[in-house]
């Protein structure tokens, strides 16, 4: 075993959110009951053969960091919920059942507590979640919330970060940019399109943006081996928001995909028909891997930024 | 619906795990799949006749409640993936996949979270469970650690906390007390001796003890509606441990269980063949339900005590 120098790597904050997960998750080996392991939106369970696979995926939200004192409390519980089932939505599953962990200060109020949990019932209601169990500690801090969530999909449906394979086409929904302004807490996980979507068309790879298009656009590029070319003046960026702060700002829970040439012109005419009210947009295209390939300028670390 | 009237409930503090949990569960149906919901050690999900049910349990450690920041790193992993693995066993059950999820703060050394990384390994090979994902954010304040893991059991193995029946003989396994002392971080959780048990005897309750036998005995007796005696001279205290240490200082992870009087002579017997090194103790009896039940001395109440 390679001797390691303690101390050598410093603080979490020199270290970036990607060479850390590296870090840790090194030597962990995927079972033979494991389809996707570390790395991805969720994990996936199930035999090669098996026409229904089980998705597994935790997400947490943390008072000072994903909301904030004065966020309403059943926003906090909904967006508590409704990452998770993002997650699972990315993967073309459907989610089936939640663990609440709520760590909290002894000295919060119950209703705000009640807020909280009456935004997570409702998330689950909505996307036909059921709670079946949690966990409730003390905080000496910050309100800390983490849900975990079991899902099903078939497996011709499953889409993963890897499968993009250049020349594919790259979409995202809805529109991006302007998290900050209190949409990061109302957002609707995209599981009815996610669905349709991988029950129609050939979709190469899938990934929820959560860490914004800059950080999360070139991780599904690099789980496939290719590179990417984005159309900036494309992006479809919320009003008021400039391209960057639709590559930068983080938190938009839309989908992005990469899917077959052969398959763009049918999905973008029968997308309109099928979700009239929310947009898709063809943002660029995958291409083959380079090492010069040019970044985006970065979205949300959750560690090499100030804070 | 009933008209809730805001601030009648005042702080956490002021009401008691239990009561919290009451109110923050109220209204959740439990759906045809679920064999288990909320308010054991894990959730249960399966058909009434599969042979098998799939467990789903979470579990979380905070820094400043459930470890400090002197413990050392591997032992506080170890600890975070231990108490869920724990829970596993007190149904019978076998772990499987684990998802980590950590909010630590970016000043936090690298080598520290490597150090907690594994403990959590270490873990998860002694125990065959396998890490298949998780999620880290940063914190503005202590590191937080869940875990959520899932697991299976054979249905005609599960045990819950609610089919004790008067009569019962209640023992546990190990010693209690003393958890302060280091114990806290390094226990061992009971699989092989969980899979024995409900392999070879008719367990009709168990839990694992981890708020302390003066708080988990009376859920164990009031899930399946009964009271309970105790042999307080029996109690197998941990060495330096009183018998009111033993019924309050909590974390203990060992096993309680109740069982057939029938059983009772087989199971003493062969118990210290299989495990000559662990103890197990005949701590009394359930007893028909009664108003009257004389409480235990309380065990760990997260919310209730000062913080």
């Amino acid at each position: 075993m390679k001797r390691v120098d303690r101390g050598e790597d410093g603080i979490l904050a020199q270290c970036g959110e990607d060479r850390i997960l590296a870090k840790l998750t090194r030597g962990i080996r995927r079972g033979a009951g494991v389809r996707v392991g570390v790395g991805d939106d969720c994990a996936v369970i199930g035999g090669r053969r098996d026409r229904v696979w089980r998705l597994l995926k935790t997400d947490a939200v943390v008072e000072g960091i994903h909301f904030l004192p004065e966020s309403p409390p059943a926003w906090v519980g909904w967006k508590a919920m409704a990452r998770p089932i993002s997650d699972i939505a990315s993967m073309g599953g459907l989610p089936e059942y939640a663990l609440v962990t709520i760590a909290i200060s002894p000295r919060a109020e119950m209703d705000y507590l009640q807020g909280i949990y009456s935004g997570i019932k409702r998330a689950a209601r909505r996307f036909a979640v059921e709670l079946v169990g949690g966990e409730m500690s003390r905080s000496p801090g910050p309100t800390f919330l983490s849900i975990s969530l079991t899902g099903v999909v078939e497996r011709a449906r499953c889409a993963t970060r890897s499968g993009g394979r250049p020349g594919d086409l790259l979409y995202v929904t809805g529109r991006l940019g302007g998290s900050g302004r209190g949409k990061h807490l109302r957002f609707i996980p995209r599981v009815e399109e996610g669905r349709w979507l991988t029950g129609n068309f050939a979709i190469r790879a899938m990934m929820d943006l959560s860490d914004g298009l800059g950080s999360d656009l070139p991780r599904l590029a690099r789980a496939g081996g290719t590179g990417f070319e984005i159309l900036r003046e494309n992006l479809p960026c919320t009003k008021g928001c400039s391209v960057s702060d639709a590559i930068s700002d983080g938190e938009d829970y839309e989908l992005l995909l990469a899917v077959s040439p052969k398959d763009a012109p049918r999905l973008e005419t029968t997308w309109k028909k099928r979700f009239p009210r929310l947009k898709l947009t063809r943002i660029g295209k995958l291409t083959p891997f380079s090492k010069k390939q040019p970044g985006l300028r970065r979205g949300h670390d959750h560690f090499s930024q100030p804070g």
